[in-house]
């Protein structure tokens, strides 16, 4: 960490902020400069606060140096982190083609969407059944119900299961869910990463609405620090003044995260952009941009016209892109 | 709600949209126009999914005109809310004046700033003691042991206690705390403003970083509907490009939920800036702007000259501050 | 348009509402609704002032259901522009390689430049020679000088060039220049978008970092309706909170500008990232995003290690992303 | 300007940079830590591009320690700047009341609405005669004309007058207006801010939609730079997203432009807002938090209920809140 003084600062509160600085341990490195004096911390500054120091008066700009994140940091760790769930394998060169729809409606709605997805090439089954809503008054889900129809889909498929979890008072009815996912909302709910720490099973975590990638490290570091190192970081769009579109699908991420950290990156390009005709464009733009997989809402009512235009892509054009997104990922290499 | 269809929508398109419609129990009434056709939905439209309407391709724009927030809506419930914590009274006319340090501690500091800030004019008293940090390496508070203590500095001076609350499962040890802040990253923490919905006691919710009005007002109302109707909104700075400040304080919000909503609205100065000499010129503001109250962070820590420039003020400046904030409400009466 | 007034609204207003618009020659379709009343307006609604009507009182919600930008509109004119720039064709299946460096440094510089980037496959030279600069004390460019130079290098290459204007002033100097490019910071500079459209040459249209897509294309149809039909935009990055990188590039942009407009869309990543090894995989995400074009920085100095980090690709780095741009393009065709 | 390098940097790379630091004429302070080596240039670092320097991959981070903005920065310069316009005088204590209508609809119109401001206190008169307008077929001013009719209203009243100026081509028109107002769209053409540099009157420079408080204040210096140091800086609004308002006004800008510079800084609720009834909440925010003068939309048709909502005021509200602007200055004194 840097800390440059401003010119004229005080002997004395130059003195008793560099006390105040060895008292925690650190050592440090003073450059007296023509114009001003530049301190030069060493030593475990994650436990200082940047904030405070840059507020104090005698203070001009203070800099990190090395950032606080260690156990998702690619310093530390320069091989990709490889995710296993079951047989399927996420990073390190491996694709993940996660799809399903938005919840799980019923036994036979998500066995055909499982079926169908299938087919089309997917290699997990994505289906919300507790789903977070802005509304109190809106559909909540079909929660513990919904989780067993998952199940189901699994057994008649054979694919793994990935669905949110929004409480930890939930977990035990996760018990046999393949990947458990965070959303958006929940990414700095630090009590429900926390214990997601304790379990040994991969944690999708999407990054917040307005949240910035190393908050999102933050996050995916409070889930490792406490022990599970099988997280999955998922871009899904931020919150900008955008007129189109409800979200800004961000896809500088995906080559950031990678060079920041070694753990997988997928992204979801049904929730950033919202329009299911967009959802192509952008998945065939995110593979490009190479990321490791990609989470995407297909739906069962092929034949309800009305269904044409939403977020979900139709089975049949789930198979199209599928195709396309190979034939990306070959012409990228 | 009201749809408007696509110039050139086909008539079978057009049917299944409204059969569809009607099938959810709501009125529709078609007026065709020279260019296009548009759709006034009647009944409660509150559990149409505006964006999968949106998102048809026969649909061109769709507004919503009744707002889908009831119990804090202003519309069905005139009359301001006056939340009642003890003695104090919040809203309606009445103003809090809450300060208190970010952190508790010790014994003696919560003490020695409870004393300060009510001499000072302060009508309640905070103070973190569950705290969420972006990393978890960072200090995050004495827990159980830092709400003992507040109550030990409230038995010594009479003032209501504010903590905030990260987690249900923490419920327990918050029983006899006055009132319980859900913070900024918890304010779509659907889970727990439920179970805070269920307790008979005020809650302080605070604006997420990145969310909007609507989205404020809509978590409120997962409260309320649960049956707590002690809701107290709390504007503390939005996420903006700003490079000066960690946030960007949004008075505007202040007159906007008042006209909204009968909820109190109160400020955070503190948190908005992170800067303590920015902390009086926007709390005068926010008073200027019709809030219900402040909650500032006092430090206690006056002779120690490395907490002059910090985020939070001294409680000379504290006392200083709410005179003036007194006479602006004076003359903006 | 469509205008909801709020319940309860009086009469009187409502018929002084009603008047009003139809003094502005509009037609009103009023429709009573068991709730609120709803009016449709017909006619040039693109002469009221949304604003405005949305701020009267008795009015609850505004919305347009016809775009204001005609010329731009893909509705009127279903067909893909295809810009012609000498030999060089852009949108409508054209794809358009623009490369060249930030500023015009020398003669030697962008002669030197222009031989590499045909060789590497670039189709159009770019060179800046008056700078937009944050700052009135940093480098503003060679100004005549540099476009000289510029047409040299256009002699030498066959390559048509393009520089940026930033004064209806320089007009002149332009007279020789194949297509003028606005930079970000005048999108709405509606006074030099209006001189752009007397002329008879390209514009490449730069999206402002805070500018909508619909306030892009609305300048476009500034130009446009001024004459000049040959607009070509371009996504360069938005303003956000993000942490990384200077911008955000907006590739959803690509898509639904094609769907909104006819007019060609090209993406510069160099300017979006500012990091030249980001850059690469947004041009191919950008591509596989369907964009017509890159425009993309190439430095001249390949010997001088200190250019390595910059936004700027070497001429190889740019000939092997060229090749792997075009594997993109036929993947997702 | 500090330069913090990475660890494991190449000495080779590391002599590179420092050479070509030192070839800027800058001296380059080396201090090799345990874990990093750091470099303090000294000299005028003004001309270094940082973003360059902080895109090479030997290096970490880049802070600058001293503002690159001179003229109007506090540091060389303490006491507060006093514009004069006539006997009116704008800054050090002396607040502007500046109001009138939106646009110069006719000379009547003008008049009346001097006369009546005038009468509330105001102590200049705005009107819009050339007006930057979003899309090419809104009413774009009565130009010329207009600034006739602002001139006879000035004659009648002495109210000295204030008007948007969009392009130099049109500075002969604007050679007997007393304040030359930059609109929010226009804080960057710098070719514009140049010219109006060489004048000897005071500029009323917005503040940009989506522009930093720095890029603001290297705005003012391009103008001061030119030799015209007659600058007043205003707050408009900024761009988020706000879902209940057409911008954001940062009150936050007030005192920290007020820290970083010596420019008289005032407010624009009028457009900020964009909602009539949310003015006086916001300007008596403004006052309270020290801003020099508020610029505010006042409307002449009083009797005409279709006005009531819109974002301008009646004269007669005006007066209330004028008076009670006055009140708040004197509580925060």
């Amino acid at each position: 960490m840097i800390v440059a003084l401003k010119r004229g600062a005080s002997p004395e509160k130059e003195s008793q902020l560099i006390d105040w600085l060895k008292g925690m341990g650190l050592g440090v490195h003073i450059s007296r400069g023509e114009f001003q004096t530049v301190l030069g911390l060493i030593g475990d500054t994650g436990r200082v606060d940047m904030d405070l120091v840059a507020s104090l008066d005698i203070v001009d700009t203070v800099s990190r140096v090395t950032e606080t994140f260690k156990c998702c940091n690619r310093k530390f760790h320069p091989d990709d982190t490889v995710v296993q769930v079951g047989d399927v394998k996420i990073g390190g060169g491996n694709f993940a083609l996660i799809a399903g729809p938005c919840s799980v409606e019923s036994e036979d709605q998500i066995v055909y969407i499982a079926k169908a997805v299938k087919a089309a090439g997917a290699t997990l089954l994505r289906g919300g059944a507790f789903k977070p809503r802005t509304s109190p008054y809106d559909f909540q889900g079909l929660k513990a119900t919904g989780l067993e129809y998952l199940k189901i889909a699994r057994q008649e498929t054979g694919l793994p299961i990935v669905s949110e979890i929004m409480s930890r008072a939930d977990l035990e009815l996760f018990e046999d869910v393949d990947v458990l996912q965070v959303g958006a909302r929940n990414m700095q709910n630090f009590d429900l990463l926390r214990e997601l720490g304790h379990l040994n099973k991969p944690i999708l975590l999407k990054r917040g609405l307005a949240n910035t990638l190393k908050e999102l490290l933050m996050s995916a570091e409070y889930i490792m620090a406490s022990g599970n190192e099988n997280v999955i970081l998922c871009e899904r769009g931020i919150r900008t003044f955008s007129d189109y579109f409800r979200n800004t699908l961000d896809l500088s991420a995906v080559p950031m995260l990678h060079e920041l950290s070694h753990l997988p990156v997928i992204v979801d390009p049904s929730h950033a952009t919202g329009i299911a005709r967009m959802v192509p464009p952008m998945a065939l733009a995110a593979t490009a941009a190479g990321c490791d997989g990609l989470i995407i809402e297909v739906h069962n009512d092929p034949q309800n016209a009305l269904c044409d235009g939403a977020q979900s892509l139709k089975p049949e054009d789930y198979a199209d892109l599928v195709k396309k997104v190979m034939a990306v990922r070959e012409a990228v290499k």
